[in-house]
C-alpha cells in the first residue's frame, strides 16, 4: 500500500533511507537543510519541499533522521517546522539519535495535534541503510508501528519494539555505549601491546581465538592498525551518543563509570582533530 | 613421544590440562598446594610428590598453573620450590595469568639453572581445558616451543606465538582488559535499560542483530538476567588481572582510563561479595 511519506535529514544514514521508500513505490517529499543533497533524489522522483513545515503538509508519515537534539528541535519547532504542518492521524517517525526525553516532548507535541509518534533510532551504518537492511528500535504504540509498517519495511529488516516512547532511544543509547566500550578496551588494549613493544595484529588473532571475539573487532580493528579512520559512524556521533546516555543515566541515578571514563577519551580525541573521523579513531589519544 | 611431565596446581584449569597430559600418554608428576585436589589423577596414574621441588626434579617439562604473582613465586622460588630442583635443559611453562615482568624474572632463574622458560597463559576456560582445547599465548623461543609441543598439544588446539620471554602474559592482560570491559559495558547498559524502566531481554535481542554482538554476550547477559554467577572464571581473578594490565600499563606509560574505571567497580563487587563468582556478577555493582 503506497503512502505519502515525508523524509527530513537526508545525511549518511537517511538519504540511503529515502532512497528506499521511494523505490518501494511510495510518494516522496524530503527536505535537507543542505538543499544540494536533496537533488538526485528529486531527479529519481521526489519533491523537494520548501520547509518541514511543507514536508508536513503534505505527508501521512513523516520521518526525521537529524544529527543531533538541537537539529531535531529545529525541525519539529523551528520555524517553519514540522509541528506548524504536521496532519491529523499522520504519524512522525523519528530515527535521530536523542534522548528519551525529546522523544517524550514530540511524543507529547504530536498528540496535541492528534497525531502520532514513533521514536525509532536505527543500527546497521551507510551499509545496512543502502541496503534496506536497518535494524529498528522503536518507541510508542504497537498497533502505530503497525500502520505504518509498509514504509519501514522499505528501509529495515528488523524492528524491536522495546516498549513505550522514549523505549527506542534508550535501547540505542545502552547500544552505543557499549560500542564506544568495545572499541575503547580495543584501543587501550592495543596501546598496551605495541607500548609493550608487540604487534597489534598479534593481539588481534589471539582475540579471533577466544571468547573477547567481537563484531566490532572484524571491522574496527583494522582501521586501529592502519590509522586510517573514513567514517562510517563519526566519531562527534558517538561522543553525543555517550553524552546523552550519561544525561539519561544521572537523571534516573544510575552510575556509569567506564563509560563516562570513555566519554572522556572521546571528547580528547574530537577536540585535538579537526578532520571528520570514524568513532574507531578514539585510538589516536594513544598514537603518537 | 613421550616426555616426563610435571604439574604443580590442579585447579579448576590445571587439573584438566593436568589430566590430558596423562591421556596423552606422559608420565605425569603433580603437586598441589591442597593435596586432595591430586588423589584422582593418582588414581588415574600420576605419581604425587612432596614439594615442587621434587616435581622438577622428575620432570623434563614442569608446568605451573596457579592463581596468582604471589603463589607462581611461593612455588617457583619459595622453601622446596622449582627453582631447587629445575634440571639442566628441561623447560618450565608457566600457564598462570601473572605480569610480564614476573615472566622475564622466571626466564632468568631459568637460564641460571640452564634450563628453559615459557610464559604460556591460556584461555578457552574449564571447557577448553578438558577438551584439549585451549588457546595459549606462548613468549620465549621458539625453538623451544617446538621442543615441547608434544605436551602441548595434549592441552591446547592453537598456540600463538607473539614474541619473547613475557610476551604472551602481555597478550593474555591486554585480552583480559577487553573481556572485563566488555562485560562491565554489558552491566552499565543493561543497567541504564532496567533503570529507565525496560526489560534487559530487550537490549540483549537488539544488540545479537547489531555491530554490537559479541562473544560474551550469549555467554555473560544469561547470568546477569538470571543475576546468577556460578564461577566459570571467577572474578577475583579478573580484579587482579586488570591490577596486572594496569601495573604494566604504569611501567611503560600507557594510560588506561576505562580499564582503571572497570577495575573499581570490579573492586567495589570484591570487596562486597563473599562467595566466589564469576566476573559476571560485576553486574551485582547495579543490583538493588
Amino acid at each position: 500500500m503506497a503512502m505519502k511519506v515525508g523524509f527530513i535529514g537526508l545525511g549518511l544514514i537517511g538519504k540511503p533511507m529515502a532512497r528506499n521508500v521511494l523505490k518501494a513505490g511510495h510518494t516522496l517529499v524530503v527536505w535537507n537543510r543542505t538543499r544540494d543533497k536533496a537533488r538526485d533524489l528529486v531527479e529519481e522522483g521526489a519533491t523537494a519541499a520548501g520547509s518541514p513545515r511543507e514536508v508536513a503538509e503534505k505527508s501521512e508519515v513523516v520521518l526525521t533522521c537529524v544529527s543531533d537534539p538541537p537539529a531535531l528541535e529545529e525541525v519539529l519547532w523551528g520555524p517553519k517546522g514540522v509541528m506548524e504542518g504536521l496532519k491529523k492521524s499522520s504519524v512522525l517517525i523519528d530515527s535521530s539519535t536523542v534522548s528519551p526525553a525529546l522523544a517524550r516532548r514530540a511524543a507529547a507535541a504530536c498528540a496535541e495535534r492528534m497525531a502520532e509518534f514513533l521514536d525509532a533510532p536505527v543500527t546497521g551504518g551507510t551499509w545496512g541503510a543502502e541496503k534496506g537492511e536497518l535494524v529498528f528500535m522503536v518507541g510508542g504504540r504497537k498497533d502505530v508501528l503497525e500502520k505504518v509498517q509498509p514504509v519501514l519495511a522499505a528501509m529495515g529488516k528488523r524492528f524491536f519494539h522495546p516498549g513505550g516512547h522514549g523505549a527506542g532511544q534508550t535501547i540505542k543509547l545502552a547500544m552505543n555505549l557499549i560500542l564506544a566500550l568495545q572499541v575503547d578496551a580495543l584501543a587501550e588494549a592495543l596501546a598496551l601491546v605495541q607500548g609493550a613493544g608487540l604487534e597489534g595484529e598479534k593481539l588481534i588473532e589471539v582475540l579471533q581465538a577466544s571468547m573477547a571475539r567481537a563484531a566490532v573487532l572484524d571491522v574496527k580493528a583494522p582501521m586501529i592498525l592502519a590509522g586510517s579512520y573514513v567514517p562510517s559512524f563519526p566519531l562527534r556521533l558517538m561522543h553525543k551518543d555517550l553524552g546523552l546516555a550519561l544525561e539519561l543515566a544521572n537523571q534516573i541515578g544510575v552510575p556509569l563509570p567506564a563509560t563516562a571514563a570513555a566519554r572522556e577519551i572521546y571528547n580528547a580525541v574530537k577536540g585535538a582533530t579537526r578532520e571528520d573521523v570514524d568513532y574507531a579513531a578514539v585510538a589516536k589519544f594513544w598514537q603518537k
